[in-house]
């Protein structure tokens, strides 16, 4: 029997003044050397053409119909599902580009949804001019789990990179907002979520989750702290009843050497920085943010729009080429 | 001109049943291979016999009375001023060995204070087991400055690895008490005091240090967080008023990366675990507690007592061997 082939994964420019559109070009351009699947954008042929020119790239773009036309494509040029006739401004932002960067991502997400693409690879937005337009959702996460049906507080976000996966319990509110905000039934949540989709998506059979404490220490029993007494520790201890391998809570600051590491397959972590630390100390160039709990496969490559050195050939492609593999993968396990 | 040699660092053990006496024996045994200069522990030779034969070691532990007579047997064995009789279980804590935790600490720092050595390196101690005692103040750190006439709020802990230092503005405080913990005074103080010893100690003419937000993203303009706005900028730009190369506040996920690491000499955080996240995971065995604003030159490993695997031959020197080193390092240039 032959197998059937995947479709190709979808990936989006984001904010089309980012460093979104120089990198799907350089990622198109090491698609042999890093082993890609065939992907498409869903964007503007002119946003990318001009971002090619930009970077001296002789990429060629091609306008394409649909995804049978863009795996026909994918060996000689840059498939793109043509949306929009957008202008390319680095490190300008506008209204115009956020609509495009809202438009297309629904556009993907449909694709994806409808099995057309076999994943999704979002670019990086602005989050203020996303909202200027009324976009739905602080970010791309909690919008594409709210076009997949899934509550948005199910939406997991994972970040990877090779030696380390990371998950922050807590994401993007102040410091002094997380200890209210963590309660058991979130603790106990994500993590199933999370120990789920290691499975799943990751081939881990039974996933070791490693949790950190709050506290400095974890707490030192409660000397500097109550929450890994009151809040982590039960938590650790429903999972573990619920047949999840996670243990803790954990002193933070001894949790990611290289031996530390070796005993968990996620860092389960209290907060943003607190998991964003390690992950880009140690894989700063290879960091994928990945969304565990979805019905279709996304990932995104961990960095925000970079306006300041857009189009000036500084970009690292790393991130995005981690991403498109990712979800590369992801897709073929999920239909194996 | 001839110089006048430096006297010996000065060690002590830390509690007996920690790993600190095996990691001094180890030191020693390492003292050609790490350049080490010469050194002698306030102590127990008795403990420090009973570490060697656990080690299979077979270094010469000797009594000396006085730091001249250190640096003349350093050679051929490890030299112990040799105050106290105590026994040696390593993982079993004591009220004993609290004692001579506490007498031995108490007498280095007289030595050191009284020039007889040049520099003290601290052995890790159970901070439960000391306070027991009637230890004052939570750590070492607070009982050398008061021992040197210093405010303990003006001894400033640095972890200083090979290729990055922190500075933690708070130290052993729960997460919940660190942003109202955090005003301009103690920023603006802690960094002052840093910015001159990185120059008087670690010779950097015109330190440049990097200061790290509070919350995600340093804060995104007041989006997820004040104190960046409130306290922590102004407190940069008081900073950079006086002279000081203070820059900031920078995301903190964003500093620790190779690239980041190389645009500062020090980074300034905001709590332990922010400091302590990033040296650990790049720089787990060669982390480096050294206490500035000090009139003497005090060092210690970066790691406690180990007490679970005391006596184990688990234990790594690395760090005994860095506090060693870079106390040495300090008293040369302070004697330049």
């Amino acid at each position: 029997m032959i197998a059937r082939p995947l479709p190709p994964l979808v990936a989006t420019m984001g904010d089309p003044a980012g460093v979104g559109p120089e990198l799907l070009v350089r990622a198109w351009e090491n698609r042999h050397a890093a082993n890609l699947p065939p992907f498409f954008v869903v964007g503007s042929a002119s946003v990318l053409r001009d971002a090619a020119r930009q970077l001296d790239s002789d990429a060629p773009i091609v306008a394409v119909d649909n995804a049978d036309e863009a795996v026909e494509h994918f060996a000689t040029a840059l498939p793109v599902l043509d949306l929009a006739s957008g202008s390319y401004a680095p490190g300008c932002p506008t209204r115009e580009g956020a609509i495009i960067a809202r438009d297309t991502l629904a556009h993907a997400c449909d694709l994806v949804l409808a099995g057309t693409a076999s994943g999704l690879v979002t670019g990086p937005i602005a989050k203020a001019a996303m909202q200027e337009i009324g976009f739905a959702g602080p970010g791309q996460t909690e919008f594409v789990a709210q076009a997949c049906g899934v509550a948005p507080a199910d939406a997991v976000m994972m970040l990877a990179g090779p030696s380390l996966r990371v998950l922050p319990l807590t994401v993007h509110v102040a410091l002094e907002q997380v200890p209210q905000m963590l309660d058991r039934q979130l603790i106990e949540r994500r993590i199933t979520i999370a120990a789920a989709a290691l499975s799943r998506d990751f081939g881990i059979d039974r996933p070791r989750i490693a949790v950190a404490g709050l506290n400095p220490h974890a707490g030192e029993q409660g000397q500097l702290g109550q929450q890994e007494v009151t809040t982590i520790a039960p938590a650790i201890a429903t999972l573990r009843a619920a047949g999840i391998d996670a243990t803790g809570p954990f002193a933070a600051d001894t949790m990611f050497h290289a031996a530390g590491r070796a005993r968990y397959d996620l860092a389960a972590c209290m907060y943003h920085d607190q998991a964003l630390i390690p992950l880009k100390a140690l894989h700063f160039d290879e960091g994928v943010n990945v969304t565990l709990g979805l019905p279709i496969v996304r990932t995104s490559p961990d960095h925000g729009t970079a306006f300041s050195i857009a189009g000036l050939r500084k970009a690292s492609a790393g991130p995005t080429l981690a991403a498109l593999k990712m979800a590369g993968e992801i897709a073929r396990r999920r239909t194996a």
